[in-house]
């Protein structure tokens, strides 16, 4: 196995100059830091990927993707672009060439990623905005480590343009923040919060969820649930899902959409890849049409059950991950196996277009440790109206 | 009585395009917004010092404080300016003129000032440093209000040029700031962390500081102090102080320096000031030569005595404040008990221009409540390495 790469920087560069535009159209976001996945393209910048070879085969990108230039454009000041997983086809946030960002909410343990280093930064009060893409959890997951608020939004709803892709179905740009009137004002920017005011919302604890997390948190869980019991029941919207099946319909999506975007460079450039990394597109370059063709129908039809069935107004509360952060000493196998569970409570999000915002409500073991609230597509106002009344209840004021 | 102003705003104003250098000379504050309170000078922007009369009188500074360069140079982003209590002469963050900044930790209660724009601010992570100033409190009561870390560092170590002058005696720049390793970062970078290396310090608590607060917080305080035993033992050596002789020696030095430095502009414009402000520097205009010169000397010899029974390398850990901040609808008479009582905890580091760092250590009655760690002159960098063992304990990583 190559040897780990030592650093523990967040950032790929830091801007010599900020990047600011000197009269933005708006300024919601004046004097607010931001910082960037280098999967995203930012105008003058070769966007990176984390794959060294995939740096060195492209120039600098010619046009802010949209989402940045919307950032900008309500007077935030972008100030870097961090590190990922290569590729960001990982969850953990290690990367073998430039090493793996700090957590310093739990410096022995993992950030999560692939968006590790605008987790890293967000959390280190680095930049105050950390943006990153999630395609199967890579938003969710170090925010959940980093004990960060993270919104994964409605798939679709943003513009991926820009991104580099992993699984077109599933990617969309997603946000970090220490603070939730923060996240909320992005939210707001990007246009996430537009269209009709919404009944308020009610929350629902779907148990199945509840029951995957790991063995040795389950206990911590059961408390952290009980102490949320005033916020909602239980319900049973969930209980006749197959997590198995959803996992496996996930992954063969995933693995299909990956090869097709990115197979090609692949088979030209033969990047050098990390651990882990170059198993899985070799798994991916190994999925077949047909199982792709029926994984998509499996899909569709889960999901036109799951939302006919799901009420309006209706939001379910899950736990982000199924454990606080794997130690940075973990084995691959170690890490495959939490990756391997994670991926079945994160997958329902990414199959039904769901957005989801995770809290760092708790923590588990010494570490952070992030609670979910998920609503239908579009359901992002509400999202927020029950994030507030979550941490009310924690950061509570007098 | 004057109608309180009803905004909100920490900003006096957001700069149209942050203050940056293209080619700063160094980069450990890379990416770092920096908002500063009104009474510190920015090139190009007047310096308003919380008083409308004040601003309408002044050009706009023709260069930077030497602190703002020294930021600056270090490659931090300078976003605003921030709203302060009228002339600084005041502990609890209201401004008769400009309203009150929200205390985001506890919004029914006062933010705390002088510096209240700069701690709101970076409360509401608006930026992520702030800068104020401190002459009896103006850094560490709002840092110990609204949840903060507060430096105000030994008096004599930053250059005062550019800082609107109060009673110069006691005045200093100092910095709030969400996280530690941030502000050890700006301590660095203005130079308080030079010169040798010192020994590890131990800490000590001494009863008299933890028997100033208020009754009806006392016994959270008991808890507070018995889980802190482990740090250190009490120590006598604040055991023959007198409280009140130390308050009127305080207050007198600082009335009569703030005659001499500002009487003579407030009888040529004859400014309009808000509740409480008026009063004060009636009270200042009566203090007398001879008074203030015997004030001086109960201060040298206190001083003095206190500086040489002081073992070295003993830090000792004391409460910030006499209790969390007042609420908003508190009375002026109700506020004015409260400054008095926290003066005579606070006036201790201005006589003996001892740095004190407050650190969010707890909260009472459901808003936050700083303890304060304070070191002989230039003890600055073992006030970080106890800080950080303090919330090492607290924010703890497995």
């Amino acid at each position: 196995m190559k040897k780990t790469a030592m650093s523990d920087d967040c950032f790929v560069e830091l801007f010599d100059t900020p990047l600011h535009l000197d009269n933005p159209s708006g300024s919601s976001l004046s004097g607010i830091t931001i910082a960037v996945k280098d999967n995203i393209d930012v105008a003058g910048y070769i966007t990176g990927a984390g794959s060294p070879t995939w740096r060195s085969r492209h120039g600098p990108a010619e046009s802010h993707a949209p989402i940045i230039q919307d950032l900008l454009d309500a007077g935030s000041i972008l100030t870097g672009k961090t590190h990922l997983d290569e590729l960001a086809y990982s969850l953990m946030g290690a990367n073998a060439h430039y090493g793996t960002p700090l957590n310093p909410q739990a410096p022995t343990r993992v950030p999560g990623g692939s968006s590790s280093g605008s987790a890293s930064a967000t959390a280190q009060n680095l930049c105050m905005i950390g943006i990153g893409s999630d395609t199967g959890g890579s938003v969710r997951i170090p925010a959940s480590f980093c004990g960060l608020f993270g919104l994964r939004p409605t798939h679709g709803l943003l513009s991926n343009q820009g991104l580099v892709p992993l699984a077109p179905s599933f990617d969309t740009v997603g946000f970090f923040a220490a603070d939730l009137s923060l996240m909320q004002k992005v939210a707001e920017v990007v246009g996430l919060l537009n269209g009709e005011e919404k009944a308020t919302p009610h929350l629902s604890f779907p148990d199945p969820f509840w029951n995957l997390v790991l063995p040795d948190v389950f206990e911590d869980l059961v408390v952290v649930r009980r102490s949320m019991a005033s916020y909602g029941n239980s319900t049973t919207l969930f209980d006749r899902v197959d997590f198995d099946q959803l996992f496996d319909t996930f992954r063969t999506i995933q693995a299909f959409e990956a090869w097709q975007a990115l197979g090609p460079w692949i088979q030209e450039h033969r990047p050098n890849f990390g651990p882990g990394i170059h198993e899985r597109f070799q798994m991916a370059a190994q999925v077949q049409e047909h199982a792709f063709a029926q994984a998509c129908s499996i899909r569709q039809d889960w999901t036109d059950d799951l939302l006919d069935r799901w009420p309006d107004n209706m939001l379910i509360c899950i736990p982000t991950a199924p454990g606080p952060a794997p130690l940075k000493q973990c084995s691959e196998a170690e890490l495959d196996a939490f990756r391997n569970r994670a991926l079945r409570m994160l997958c329902p999000a990414g199959l039904a277009k769901l957005p989801q915002l995770t809290l760092p409500l708790t923590s588990v073991q010494g570490a952070p440790f992030g609670i979910s609230i998920m609503g239908k597509p579009g359901s992002e106002p509400q999202l927020f109206q029950a994030g507030f009344e979550l941490i009310n209840e924690k950061v509570g004021s007098s």
